[in-house]
């Protein structure tokens, strides 16, 4: 697809191939990447007999993330771009590298992959609960909100940086990586408070399955402020401006 | 070896050095890799005094087998394709990639190598039992044959989306990071439920050395009927069409 | 911005908009590792109820520190060279790799991102305690002196190795992982015993936040010894004169 | 350093400027990785108080070690070929790649920085015993040494095919982090038996400065057999003759 038609385009757009197999890709990429994750929760849950947070399950929530955001990313990257994730096709869009109607197409390929994700991982482990997304004792909305607002800020610059750049140069190798590790270092600190979610497609899955749809919302609005922020800073400051740093002999 | 020995060939094939070279490096591969991946199985059942499964348990697993099998797709890359897997080389041989002949004589060095890697472990651990896959408790056979499709389907896919697909571009650099970490990321929540294979080659050293049967079947048929669906999909919409998405400036 | 910008430059660079964009990526990229790092270390303490340091514990904070100072350093590399460090800085100024005012202009972003994750974490996690850094018992102040110049020496020489050298080659793609990983390494041995900075700016914002200055000399004093060592050993011995081995036939 | 003074030279070696340099990184790598290593061993017995070998610890141990010697590889990559392993450097020998007074150059300083590391480990944690490497109850000198020879075999594999081989291609990329890995996901399996060193200079320094060398010599033989065996193997049916595969259209 030429630079163009991604560039402009329009409603026309919907009836392109490309988009359609963008829209595939991504779908194939969020399935992969809720399997892994959702079920490293529910998983969880089994083995500990629902039992409480603990480092360990910090620690298997964030590598199954992160793993497996790598993998979501990679597989698409040349076909979709990678995003994997409304927030960063939200940041692609505020900052011009989206069309709007594309952008629908990734939202719902992204909310359904998540979805038959958690529909094959309850049928598959015996009906267990694709536990929703939740704010932790002490963590109020606002918290919870800011968190998902830094979190995602986080991740969608590294995006950014690393993938959307055309100055990226041999970042762009490692970014798959790069994205999905991100994720799992903030796993890492926010998965305790708020199960870190960065990503509505990841948090609307395990609710719908589970119809579990408090703050809920909290899940959308953070990711989609912080992913936009990230876009609009790096956009203005680094996207065409910056020179790579030369090595000096 | 000249694209059409590999693409046609046949009988006349099995008399050619390099398919017997790149069956003693699968050979080799599938022996560094389950001697890693079993073998931290029954480190675990050493350490914890059999213990059953926990969370600390399916890191381990997960990291044990995601580097182990990283690095088996790494060693045999560049002589038999990295395959390490009889699923691999089954969805390679539906996308036209392999010969069938070429494709038996993989499935019979993985296959090999499990095994000897099992007898090593036995000998080398005084004699521990080199424990089969299983089903957990609450999970019947069809919920792990869904289980294993669907997770061999994202490590087939993510093996022809990184390394086979000729328009991979610089993802052919991570193709093994990949490949090894979506296996890591899945163990993280199949794990618990029935081992998570995703690999026939690696259930079968244990098994017959352990000389363990039951429920062997589902370990063959669920990852050759998830990595057939993955090649079949990817050649389907993507091998061929699609174009690498631009950078814009 | 041409070489010799970089490497001569002084009080004049203080004006041009490259030096306050470098800046403002090393403000980011600190704010992004030192959220997931420290937030790391309150996630533990919110999920063990201020438990002592365990195995686990080590394990988590050395994924969230290695994973994000690797997001960090990749996000900035381009922009100002990803150093997301005082002691790096510091080498770099002592091998003329940056001025002295553009040093300073890093110092004070490096040490304003943490502070500003430090506040994010405290406002989102409901007014949890920004833990400052701390000998464990036992570890006396020259025990720790000692362990932060050992461990930072390993970190700038990695940056030296893989990033600074103009030899590197292809060690330049995983340099962002190099350095977060040794960061990593060296947390699951010195973690335990002084909590294993090997960065000023990174103790530098929980101690801010939380006002707990006891022992915090040796946080800046360590690294930027063992930074300065690392980089003069290295630009000593290896920085222009080595070759690399070239592969034999 | 031109070819054929690698390949063939000998004595007169001694006295050039790069075998000196070459041994001078081979230390510092060896320090930084055994640095992290034995430290991650000093650290569990410190927290757990001496307690027997866990789950944890293993994961532990492994990240530690894969990580550390990963950097280890890399730093030195470009000006000593990054053995940072006796083991590696015997298998490389044997190969012909290295000659015999070079060799023991490396020896020397892969051993002296393991040794400075365990003492700059005592001194910083306030004289804790560096621990030896040990046979766990169960594991006889038989089966420990086989141990040793099945992982070293995969870890001096993985340098051949990975950083060795002229036909490496882009695998040399991702070189040190697969050596790395191996090492690692051998720790998981073997860790819990016999500690899975697969390297002398590691056993060495630590046996040395806690002076015990109960069963020391399996440590030496058994990575010698295991690196000599994957030397010998790789060199006599892959190292010349395999042609890459293509990628097919």
């Amino acid at each position: 697809m030429p630079i163009n038609q991604i560039a402009v385009g329009g409603v026309q757009e919907t009836y392109q191939p490309g988009v359609l197999k963008a829209a595939l890709a991504e779908f194939i990429s969020a399935l992969i990447f809720v399997f892994a994750g959702e079920g490293s929760g529910m998983a969880f849950n089994y083995v500990t007999d629902n039992g409480s947070t603990t480092v360990a399950g910090l620690i298997q929530a964030a590598l199954a993330h992160g793993f497996g955001l790598f993998i979501g990313v990679a597989v698409s990257a040349n076909i979709s771009g990678g995003h994997v994730n409304p927030a960063v096709t939200f940041g692609a869009f505020l900052g011009g590298h989206i069309t709007l109607v594309r952008g629908i197409y990734y939202w719902i390929a992204q909310c359904l992959g998540s979805t038959v994700a958690c529909l094959l991982l309850k049928f598959s482990t015996g009906g267990l609960t694709t536990s929703a997304f939740s704010l932790s004792s002490g963590v109020s909305v606002w918290n919870a909100l800011v968190l998902e607002i830094v979190m995602t800020f986080g991740l969608v610059y590294t995006v950014y940086a690393t993938a959307l750049d055309p100055k990226k140069g041999n970042l762009g190798i490692i970014a798959p990586i790069a994205i999905g590790f991100i994720v799992g270092a903030n796993i890492l600190a926010g998965g305790a408070f708020d199960g870190a979610s960065m990503n509505p497609a990841v948090s609307f899955g395990p609710a719908l399955v589970s119809w579990t749809w408090t703050h809920h919302w909290v899940y959308w609005v953070g990711p989609l402020i912080g992913g936009g922020i990230a876009a609009i800073v790096y956009d203005f400051f680094f996207y065409s401006t910056h020179e790579p740093i030369p090595p000096e002999p």
